[in-house]
């Protein structure tokens, strides 16, 4: 699929994918765009054109308020037809003058959170993530929680505290206390790590007291972004028991600023791997998926940067779909605007592992990066930046957007 | 503080109290108001009459929108001038007509909920709870974990999911496995329970990265309301390690429709219980209170209704200032609307417990309620309703609005 719009194609950004984003250009007003190559395409500049005209229902406020929450609310045909308009927009020259107008240069833009998060829901739903965890913490006892091949573990985040790539993470104070400690202590984190995540973005909502079956994800989910779980090992590790992560993740969960319709990833569908023993039928997809998405972890420290890890998330356990039925298999409501997470990424390597805890095994194995040295946790300073890939409907790689954020010191 | 409005003097509604929520009165738009005695004091139709001219800043929409939200995000001054206009419009009759028109009997509106509940997070503040609790599941172990009385525990509970007073509950379904079971099962709850608990609604915001110190409640909490933390212990049970609860809470936490606001309390403030060890200095309050609410939980089943529980609320161990301050301890910002709610309360007596789990000692020793026969868990038809008095400011008992849900039979 060409696109007549230069450094679009082999971009990652051609017209296959159109990821929506929220930009804002010369001091103006918030503008809700589609990437393609260098450029923003503000879609409301796109309407004052009148180039969307009848796209959506007469009278309904979508492209000029300077979010995604309208487009979100109105449903996958919505989200199909749209794009639809949009990708004839980049790819045939009929309008060509109106549509160039209508595209900012990337670098004279700053990028905002392309939506209102709702709910921000956090799953557990790598099973080499886990089994890695649970060998640091729990070295004497089974890897995995009984639980955990039944259900997808899951526990709701901060949704208030969901910030867009580029927002600096003011390293978080708390109480930690050690093994060796008598007593805890309060101070910034010595342990502050990321978790290299995807996150799904409702659009439809559900009634209170139903439920959303496993296949039903395309009616409610309008797509993905890459996430950052900021995560701070010490102050979680003394909160946790009983009730889960609290403080220690609350301070920021970092996602990328262009948000991939899920149309786009059609062709990056893949077989989940086989489950064992068999979920609970409210659990079972006749024709289960996930998602074929190659994902890296870079680490720029001091001036030098460097990939540490590439976690694969066709090999997460439990797929978005059944994230999405346990979700709300209690009639939990979904909201326009709920996010939720896989869960950190982890595949079955050492380069695979998708967080520093995992990585450094604990702190107590710091890994040798090329050209950084030994690294366990994250320093003030430090860098870090996840990336994805996947195959585009046309066969080219598609790059999700990059989700990025700067240690800063602790404040006080 | 006498009323001229009939009604209102000796009901726990009066002119020192005040509380706000959103009614609708036949069929028109949800409007904003004040309870007095038996009535709803529309705001916008106060507005209407000019009688709220000058209380708040100029070209502001704070009383005509239909929700308490704005008001909310205007800060503790703002509270203040608009309960002091209130409070003249109900006690002085210069305005008597104008007002009158203003009332709209309870009887002929409905409520919704007062506010848009940005995140909601749920402590665990009880001693007496925590160490019931602890016995229950851990007879064999420690009572409290080792962290309890170093920091507030708590989590995030799903916003989405807060509802008003009177909204029916659905009976959750979910995965249950108990010891004895080979393998866990999906089905309706077979242990559906309430917690008594106290909620707190934050009106002004925080940065990011910045702290809320332990005296600076009244800056930034609006008011109270009575909290419904509606509990599946069998579904919690199999889920919660290591993450903490989720479904078995999800499904639906009910508040009451009228918010009451913190000034109407400063007459029931108390000094908390005495906590040792010291906590650390982040969580310390050079003066220190907490609430003296007296609550009960009434429970009605085949047409007869019994009070069967009395939590105390100053029994409480952490103080709402303390759970505010380690809620921002890591820079978690606070956003206009969140709402965090003190965990179940309960006094040290069995009368006093502020669950089911509790009162029947994990169902062990069903409680013999007096016309109504024993009762461990809810069973579908229950009526739950938690009600709370305090002492007003001029001395008077005010009554907390009430939460109140009926149970309904489990879909599908």
């Amino acid at each position: 699929m060409r696109s007549w719009i230069e450094g679009a194609d082999g971009s990652g950004y051609g017209a296959a994918h159109l990821p929506y984003g929220v930009v804002t250009h010369a001091g103006g007003h918030p503008e809700l765009a589609v990437r393609i190559g260098h450029h923003a395409l503000s879609l409301a500049r796109l309407q004052d054109e009148g180039l969307l005209d009848g796209v959506v229902p007469h009278g309904v406020a979508v492209f000029g308020n300077g979010t995604l929450d309208a487009l979100l609310a109105l449903g996958p045909h919505a989200w199909r037809d749209v794009r639809a308009r949009l990708q004839h927009l980049v790819t045939d020259e009929d309008h060509a003058d109106m549509v160039r107008a209508a595209l900012l240069p990337l670098d004279e833009v700053t990028t905002s959170l392309a939506w209102t998060v709702a709910d921000y829901v956090d799953f557990y739903s790598s099973e080499h993530h886990a089994t890695n965890v649970g060998r640091i913490f729990r070295p004497d006892g089974d890897a995995l929680t009984p639980n955990w091949k039944h259900l997808p573990i899951g526990y709701h985040g901060r949704s208030g505290t969901v910030v867009v790539s580029g927002t600096e993470v003011v390293r978080p104070c708390g109480q930690r206390k050690g093994p060796q400690d008598e007593a805890p202590s309060f101070g910034p984190s010595r342990r502050l790590d990321v978790e290299v995540e995807v996150g799904f973005v409702v659009g439809t909502p559900s009634a209170l007291g139903s439920r959303v079956p496993t296949g039903a994800l395309t009616d409610h989910v309008f797509g993905v972004v890459l996430l950052d779980d900021w995560s701070a090992r010490d102050i979680q590790a003394w909160e946790y028991v009983p009730l889960g992560p609290f403080l220690g993740k609350s301070f920021a969960t970092s996602v990328s600023a262009w948000v991939t319709p899920l149309e786009a990833l059609s062709a990056a569908r893949t077989r989940p791997p086989v489950q064992d023993p068999a979920p609970l039928p409210y659990l079972v997809d006749d024709d289960p998926w996930s998602l074929d998405l190659a994902l890296e972890l870079e680490l720029e420290r001091g001036g030098r940067s460097a990939v540490v890890s590439r976690p694969p998330f066709a090999t997460t356990y439990w797929t978005p779909g059944q994230q999405l039925a346990h979700l709300t298999a209690n009639g939990a409501a979904l909201r326009t605007g709920d996010l939720f997470a896989s869960g950190t990424v982890s595949g079955p390597s050492l380069e695979e592992r998708g967080s520093f805890l995992e990585l450094s095994w604990g702190g107590r194995e710091p890994l040798d990066v090329a050209g950084i040295g030994e690294v366990a946790f994250l320093d003030d300073g430090d860098v870090v930046t996840i990336r994805g890939t996947a195959r585009g409907v046309d066969g080219e790689p598609l790059r999700l957007g990059e989700v990025r954020g700067r240690v800063t010191p602790a404040r006080d």
